[in-house]
């Protein structure tokens, strides 16, 4: 079962509760927000809910996407965001999807289920598309606005263990974002992880840029998660830019008009959030999925599998294991 | 006359010099590297060259793209791109350009051009497209990789001025890269920067994403260099990327594949920085034109024109007085 923050947002709780109802056919749910709002847009979005396997955790508070996230995870104790990673820790549910206020998610994640102690920071990950239609993994993604290189250092190694998993590649080939693909080039951040994943035991093959990220040259990309913000975003939104440009233009006839959907139906699923589903947070005791403020009900349903899919508490434990004896040993 | 560094790019000199044969008929350059070279060059692409309005200026060195900047600009004196540099001090080209280590083409202008005295760092400003089809601006797009608050504020007052100047707005919207478009987000650096933003007499419209960038926001987005650097690239890159699986997947017929064309051509012209030409350096005294490592002739060619459209002196003057002000009465 999957705790789900019914109130976290752009558009909740709407397209919330209907991502919701879309996956509760292959992952029972359960639905964490105030009682009488999830009960009226259940029985408004489909009055047979009843037969899916959902359940509704009562939490009366929110916490807004512009709150302070630690503050708000302290005072509101009830709100549905808290309540949701409460409901793993407590095991009755195996992972938690938030869409909300996704400090206040990584705070109560922290503080709630732990963080895993080889690591000083969680980090969020997930898949940005390549060239040749494969997939790579990038984080941190926003989790933490100020990185040190040690952060930088800790997330590689997080990241190639997920890498491992997730993409089946033995050694993955790492690589820093940076503002050029030269050894030399970097923040003073960049410049002093480059020394310390050179030295390491890791597949590093040093800096790239947006160009060698997207033409295939890494598995892995690490970096702060204010410019891995900037790089998903803007990724995602180029790329919308583009669909919505294709879709302004005139067509000559049905067949080019076919050609576009499917064009578009086609690379949605490589860039697009919502056939994503979310981001996931690494480093702490248990799954928990990030999602977009501007989550639809797909993303939902798409984060409903994903969370469903990484609970596997045995892989898990393996991966702590070898990611802590990769570290020590380096 | 624009001096242009031959010898500066990934695949330098003979794009470059290409660029300035199809320039040429408009715009008078100045080829600025080792003669040898430059002429054998010129007898290969164009045997009838010497009827075109371009002069050779003599520099036998050249500063290669992974050399630490400084110690580059001050060991080769005789190198392509300081000569080209130095040609604009001596008056004797009215703008430069170069495609090669903008981090030493940026310690060029400051060493030889000096800095406008109003503002601590130079910034590199250039077009981003959104999805209305108009055009915005965006600085700092790679000079700095290491900002504080008070180089972000400048930046936003030398863009203000630059964005009346080519966007012909009176009051452009000014917006903070940041990762969430609520007041409360950002890194430290963008939460300080935008106490100082807030506080301006600029028209601060706050924060803003990826996605209100490209959805026409703002007319002016304020970065610290390596994030809008990322920013950039990444842009250029998703759409490099989009365009390959436009021309990837197989057409039906032929009017598909017209259609198709005609589309990447047009946004092309939108997003792709080859048909940009182009980043101005601002903050320098001086017309500098930094082009990206990649870049073809038909870069080079479109940044001899910016370059010799920017190049204004009397609106130059103006603009440096309106902006002294601007920041002194603050």
């Amino acid at each position: 079962m999957i705790a789900l923050d019914v109130m976290g947002g752009d558009y909740a709780p709407g397209p919330i509760i209907q991502g919701a109802l879309q996956a509760a056919h292959s992952v029972p749910v359960l639905l964490v927000g105030p009682q009488d709002i999830i009960k009226r847009e259940l029985y408004k979005l489909d009055p047979l809910w009843e037969r899916l396997s959902i359940t509704i955790h009562h939490a009366p508070d929110i916490i807004t996407m512009a709150e302070e996230p630690v503050q708000a995870v302290r005072n509101k104790k009830f709100s549905s965001l808290v309540q949701a990673v409460m409901c793993v820790k407590e095991g009755r549910a195996t992972g938690v999807i938030s869409a909300g206020n996704s400090g206040a998610l990584m705070a109560a994640a922290l503080f709630i289920l732990g963080r895993e102690e080889q690591y000083e920071r969680p980090a969020i990950i997930s898949f940005l598309p390549n060239y040749l239609g494969t997939k790579l993994l990038a984080l941190d993604l926003g989790a933490n606005t100020e990185c040190r290189p040690g952060h930088l250092y800790q997330f590689a190694h997080m990241g190639v263990l997920h890498a491992q998993k997730v993409l089946g590649i033995e050694r993955p080939r790492v690589g820093l974002l940076s503002n050029g693909h030269e050894d030399s080039k970097g923040s003073l951040l960049v410049k002093e992880t480059f020394g310390l994943l050179k030295q390491s035991s890791l597949n590093f093959v040093g800096n790239v840029e947006p160009y060698g990220i997207f033409s295939g040259k890494v598995d892995l990309v690490v970096c702060d998660g204010f410019s891995g913000n900037v790089l998903l975003k803007t990724m995602e939104s180029v790329f919308s830019m583009t669909r919505f440009w294709l879709e302004q233009m005139p067509l000559p006839d049905e067949k080019t008009r076919i050609w576009r959907d499917s064009f578009i139906e086609k690379t949605n699923h490589y860039v697009d959030s919502r056939w994503q589903g979310g981001a996931l947070l690494l480093g702490v005791k248990g799954t928990v999925v990030v999602c977009h403020g501007s989550s639809d009900a797909r993303t939902i349903e798409h984060a409903l599998y994903l969370a469903q899919k990484y609970f596997q508490p045995e892989i898990k434990t393996g991966s702590t294991q070898r990611s802590f004896s990769g570290i020590v040993n380096e």
